[in-house]
């Protein structure tokens, strides 16, 4: 469990939006869950353009939080793999009712036609796959 | 639908974060889904503390956005009533998910056990209780 300093109040909203109340927070969720982005670069390079100390201190809070994990690269000594632990990977049915309110709402948002398949039809199986952290969609890194 | 302008990417999620992500929208979402708040002057005193040109912000562009309503006081010439619109009160199931993750996940946060009951076991009761407008949460104003 997240044990919040100073709580402004006992509302669950509340609370969780101290840890994720900021669109770049969620985005990095975002990468984790469904693409093969792990590394500090390829975060660099999501597309939205979050820049380098917004990242560093995202990538912190999450960590200290307990929603990531960051270990060094087996391949790179200087490099880390970033990944969602269990907490993190429970935001799984927050963040696909959040998509399927985007496409419902946002005018040409688009996700590939598998996983919205399985987002309207099939949750289980799309949950199960992001908790075997199966690549959904796999990004040029 | 809504059409933003000057998109970053497709991505739902990032664009929904545009329109919702930061911590004091979803707030006051919260307060006009689950209680009986409605006013400017109900929206200050939440408890979390939102200043006044923060919540104007947030009001002029939640109702931009067509997720809230802004209609003149019955009874207080000088007031507006807000409300949720159809498109807001779609948000219904991500604010379920979001609690639900923040009480698995965060210590000390509450939701009134009847509530709670029908998020876990009657969603579809509580979706249509908000859809109704049912006040769940009666707070002093």
């Amino acid at each position: 469990m997240i044990d919040l300093e100073n709580m402004r109040s006992q509302c669950p909203i509340a609370n969780a939006l101290e840890i994720l109340g900021d669109r770049w927070t969620l985005l990095i969720i975002r990468d984790l869950m469904f693409t093969n982005r792990r590394e500090f670069g390829h975060f660099l390079k999501s597309g939205e353009g979050i820049s380098t100390n917004i990242l560093t201190d995202r990538l912190d809070k999450l960590q200290c939080f307990g929603i990531i994990s960051k270990q060094p690269h087996p391949k790179h000594g200087k490099k880390f793999i970033y990944d969602l632990t269990e907490l993190g990977l429970k935001l799984a049915p927050t963040i696909i009712e959040f998509t399927l309110w985007s496409l419902d709402t946002v005018e040409n948002t688009f996700v590939p036609p598998k996983i919205l398949e399985m987002m309207r039809n099939d949750r289980k199986k799309l949950i199960s796959l992001i908790n075997k952290k199966e690549c959904l969609v796999e990004v040029d890194l």
